[in-house]
C-alpha cells in the first residue's frame, strides 16, 4: 500500500532527477557556446538558447555566468585528469607519465574537439595552473624532481605557466589546422626539455606509441 | 609675395600635420583602451571617447577596428623591435641576442606597463609568430642553428608558437603581481634549452647584466 510519504518521496526523487538533467543541459550547452565563441562574448542567453530552456531557469541552477563556467571548466577537467591518472598509475618515470598527458591533452583536438576548444577557450591551461589538470602536472614535476629525473626548477610557478601557455597554444593551433599531426610529440619533447631530460631523450620518450585512454571526458552526457 | 599657390601649399600642409596628429591621438588612445580592457570588448567609441574626437572622425583615418589595432600593434612592435635590433647588432651569439630580446620584452612590465598590457592583450606574441618580434625570433634562431649553437628544431612554426605563448604568459603574470622580479631571466632560460642549450649554460647567459637599451617604443608620442 502506498502511503502519501512514498509518493512525495518519489515525487522529490523525479524532481531531483529532473533538475538533474536540467542542469546537465546546461552545462553541456555552455561547453558547445563558449567552444564555439569564447567566455567574452558567450551570455546567459545564448546558454538557455542552446539548452533549449526558458531564461530564468538558468538562475535556478547557476547565481551567474560565471558559475556555470566554473561548473563546466570543472568537470571537463576532472574526467579527463582522472583518465589521465588511471593511464598512467602504473608507470614509474615522471617524464614519461607527463609525456603521455601532454600528448593525450593535445590529441583531444582530433577526437574531441568541442572539448579541445572549450579549454582552450575557458582558459583552463593559463589560468587553472594550481587546479586540476595543473594540480596533476605539479604533482609529476615534483615526483620527478625528487626522484632526480628533473633538473629543480628555479621558479616552479613560473615553469607552470610557461608549460600551461605551451599547451593552449599548441592546441588552438592544432584546432585552427596551423600545425601537423606529431604536434603532441614535439610539444611533450618541448616540455621534457624544459624540465632538464636531454634532447634526444626527450625526444624517444616523446615519440613512443601512446596507450589508448578509455574514459571519455563527460562530453556525451 | 605670397602667391595663392604657397598659400593653399602652407594650408594643406597645416592639415596634413594636423591629420597625422588626430590619427597619433586615435592610435595612442587605442593603445590606452585596450590596454586595460582588451581587445574584444573595446569600441570605436571607447577610443575616439579616450581620443577625445567625434565619433564619425574615427572613420576618416580608419575603416573598422581591425585596421586601428593592426596599425596600433605594427607601430608598437616596430619600435621595439628596432631598438633591439639596434641593441643586439654587434653580438656574435645567437643565445646571447635572444635573452637579451626576450628579456627586455618582459621588462617593459616594470617601466612601461601599458606597452606591455597591450602587446599581451592584443595578442601580439600569440597571433604574429611571423612578423615584428616573431620574425625577428625567427631569423635569431635561424642563425643559432646555421652555426650549430642551437639544436635542429623538428618543427620551427611550433617552437616559435611555444616560445611565444611563453612570454606572453609570463608578461600576463608579472602584470598581474604573480611572479617575481627576476622572471626575465628565469624565462630566457627555460627559452634557451628548449633551443637545445644545456641547463647550466642557459642559466649563467640568461642572468648576465642587461645592456640599457636608449629607444622608446612610441608609447609617448
Amino acid at each position: 500500500v502506498k502511503t502519501p510519504a512514498t509518493a512525495v518521496l518519489r515525487l522529490s526523487t523525479r524532481q531531483g532527477r529532473r533538475k538533474e538533467r536540467t542542469r546537465g543541459r546546461l552545462v553541456d550547452a555552455a561547453r558547445r557556446v563558449i567552444s564555439r565563441k569564447g567566455v567574452e562574448t558567450t551570455t546567459i542567453l545564448d546558454i538557455t538558447e542552446e539548452a533549449d530552456v526558458g531564461f530564468g531557469t538558468f538562475y535556478n541552477y547557476f547565481p551567474s555566468k560565471e558559475a556555470i563556467l566554473a561548473a563546466t571548466s570543472s568537470e571537463a577537467v576532472e574526467a579527463h585528469g582522472s583518465a589521465l591518472d588511471e593511464l598512467t598509475a602504473d608507470l614509474d618515470d615522471a617524464a614519461e607519465v607527463i609525456a603521455i598527458c601532454l600528448r593525450h591533452t593535445v590529441r583531444t583536438v582530433d577526437h574531441d574537439p568541442i572539448w579541445a576548444w572549450f579549454v582552450v577557450n575557458a582558459g583552463i591551461f593559463t589560468e587553472q595552473t594550481e587546479a586540476g589538470l595543473g594540480r596533476r602536472l605539479t604533482r609529476d614535476i615534483r615526483a620527478g624532481i625528487s626522484r632526480r629525473r628533473f633538473a629543480k626548477p628555479s621558479n616552479l610557478p613560473l615553469l607552470l605557466h610557461v608549460i600551461g601557455a605551451a599547451v593552449w597554444a599548441v592546441m588552438r593551433e592544432r584546432l585552427r589546422g596551423k600545425l601537423g599531426p606529431k604536434a603532441d610529440q614535439e610539444l611533450a619533447a618541448l616540455v621534457l626539455r624544459m624540465l632538464g631530460v636531454d634532447g634526444d631523450e626527450a625526444r624517444e620518450i616523446a615519440s613512443r606509441p601512446l596507450p589508448a585512454v578509455s574514459a571519455a571526458r563527460g562530453e556525451s552526457r
